[in-house]
């Protein structure tokens, strides 16, 4: 198969936006393509991540809208939703192009507006996500599933709302490095363990925000990589399921689909969770980040709580873990969250990623989740090709 | 590239169904999967069209949803969306899939439902297809859009309404031979004429309805492929864009994004439009059609009407064109639309069409817009491989 990489990357700042999903696109992907050093005219193709268009600008349809506000009308652009991990989604779809030969360089990206809608109507779209017979009857939205993943964990395996409370702080620790992230303070143990409840045990900092956002890369096959300044390798790239609903799930306290969407990654790459430098996972909640260290391999099962408390997924720690502030503190412009882990990503390998770098990363991870862990998606990229 | 075939197709009634998406799409694809002799456990991957699941259902995050309704939540399943042309970008992609070498097997299709939203509800929310800030402020729906588009053609090429009827007449007419159709009358000229005006020129008979229904096709590397009982191989698949607002394009008369899917999609199959047996294009209003069969090159370009009219299109006739009734007769489940014409072509090629066979069709065509024609894809399909 043709190896692929990332030429180019491009986020804008997460937070509050008065532009359109597109004009946020449209900034992100001119970012990626000066990155690039790519002119839009050689794109083949537009893959963009967005889930809530509909509801939050009655924006159906965004493929083409994005490829004529880029000024390449004539491009095939689709849009790819599997909820919280459709950039990710589109980024695994586009690799299977450019493998296949029948493209070189294609734009891959999501843009999410979540804050033109009141919170109520927000969380209410977003348990869209969930099952619509079985769950959204029964009043569950996401904080409510993730209380539950939560009740699971410290069950079966003795985790704290302290070990949670931790990767709140870290994140928003990392997040005060990153000048695109949404939240750019520090907070504090105790700061976290008084927020409000928002779904016991889940406290108001165990929750990622709500945010506006867009995020893009440049992928190319490797006869235009190798020619590009910097090109991060694409080595793996996996997505897997699970049950829809959760009442379906084994366990809830295991990241069955993460294991899965892992091993497929780890087994393209030839590489394996101790090799891993940098990453970003999904921490919607705080409990999720901790079941994904675990689901990867990065810890062992049970102990994700343990290796937040101490500092094993820090900056500076054993293999650090959401350097860009994470869904936390970075925000989690929902459809964009899986092209901005890339991009995170790619900066690190670049040695770009300034104040937050993780000296001598040479390979990273990136995951993202859909809805209640029913999807997963997991890459793995390097500063070497496999 | 791996050569890829259709090896099985289902399709539900179109019409009124008081079922979820999922649930129909989990009846057509049992269909396909039955048709194909594969068990679930042999698919590798769900690729799902639906458009408006949000408003409709309140369901996002439809792919593991299907996939769990299939018995198979492991594995990856997402939703693919470009409006009206949604199911058909969701084949393109899969076969890049294969064709990458990463599957042997997927399950490709889609699923709407449309009946459960009050008239002007769908109406409204088939128009967020439309650019938001531009186009759907002005008022512009899609019957609006498809009359100006009309009213554009006439001017040029002196196309008339009775030309346009007798597409509507003669899609009714083979709707009667098919049985999933969601009308099976024959409609006479005179009706069409005298139905009520939607958007001048356009009237009701010049109008697809809404329609709830699902449409699978199980799609397999050659390998596989070949050991089935029929396959029909894809001989080529292209997707093409065109400005996103209307007032953007350059000639309202012309399919431009037709033409270049298709002269792209012929290219990679080898063939031109002469060789096409059989046709399935999108013929969301009548003048559509007329369009299409202009801009893939079945006939000259603004004599779409007089060969309409000239019965060249009609079953018998040179090209028959929509020989399942077309979205016109047979319905148009937005996100169904692209897997159900690429079922009907591929019965075609098998030549179990029954009453509505083309006698020893070898080679056909599926075309399918989104949107004001923003988004097009064309896909040849062959009784031989390339």
């Amino acid at each position: 198969m043709r190896q692929v990489a990332v030429i180019g990357v491009g986020v804008t700042k997460f937070g509050r936006h008065e532009r359109s999903c597109a004009e946020l696109f449209a900034e992100a992907s001119l970012d990626a393509l000066t990155d690039a050093d790519v002119g839009p005219g050689l794109i083949q193709g537009i893959y963009l991540g967005n889930v809530v268009g509909e509801a939050g600008e009655r924006q159906l349809h965004m493929g083409p809208q994005v490829a004529s506000s880029l000024g390449i009308p004539s491009v095939a652009a689709t849009r790819f939703e599997t909820a919280c991990a459709s950039s990710h989604a589109a980024f695994r779809h586009a690799l299977f192009e450019i493998a296949s030969g029948a493209a070189d360089v294609l734009l891959v990206g999501g843009a999410e507006r979540v804050l033109t809608m009141p919170t109520e109507r927000a969380t209410e779209v977003f348990a869209y996500a969930s099952d619509a017979v079985f769950e959204q009857p029964a009043g569950l939205t996401f904080p409510g599933v993730f209380a539950l993943i939560a009740r699971a964990h410290m069950a079966k395996y003795g985790t704290t709302e302290e070990q949670m409370a931790h990767v709140a702080v870290k994140n928003h620790r990392h997040g005060t490095l990153n000048p695109k992230a949404q939240f750019r303070k520090e907070i504090t143990l105790e700061q976290v363990l008084a927020s409000a409840k928002v779904a016991d045990p889940l406290k108001l900092y165990d929750c990622c925000p709500f945010s506006d956002g867009a995020a893009a890369v440049v992928i190319a096959a490797q006869d235009v990589a190798r020619h590009s300044r910097k090109p991060v390798w694409v080595l793996g790239s996996a997505q897997a399921g699970d049950s829809m609903c959760l009442h379906d799930k084994r366990d809830l306290a295991r990241a069955l689909a993460t294991e899965r969407a892992a091993q497929a990654a780890y087994r393209q790459a030839g590489v394996g969770p101790r090799d891993v430098d940098v990453v970003e996972l999904h921490d919607c909640f705080t409990i999720a980040e901790i079941l994904a260290t675990e689901g990867l391999g990065l810890v062992e099962p049970g102990s994700g709580g343990l290796a937040a408390e101490k500092g094993e997924t820090s900056l500076g720690g054993r293999v650090p873990v959401n350097t860009s502030g994470g869904l936390k503190a970075k925000g989690h412009p929902i459809g964009a969250t899986g092209a901005a882990q890339i991009a995170e990503i790619a900066t690190q390998l670049r040695g770009e990623a300034g104040a937050r770098q993780v000296e001598g990363a040479r390979v990273g991870l990136t995951h993202t989740l859909g809805g209640n862990t029913a999807t997963v998606l997991v890459s793995l990229f390097g500063r070497e090709p496999r």
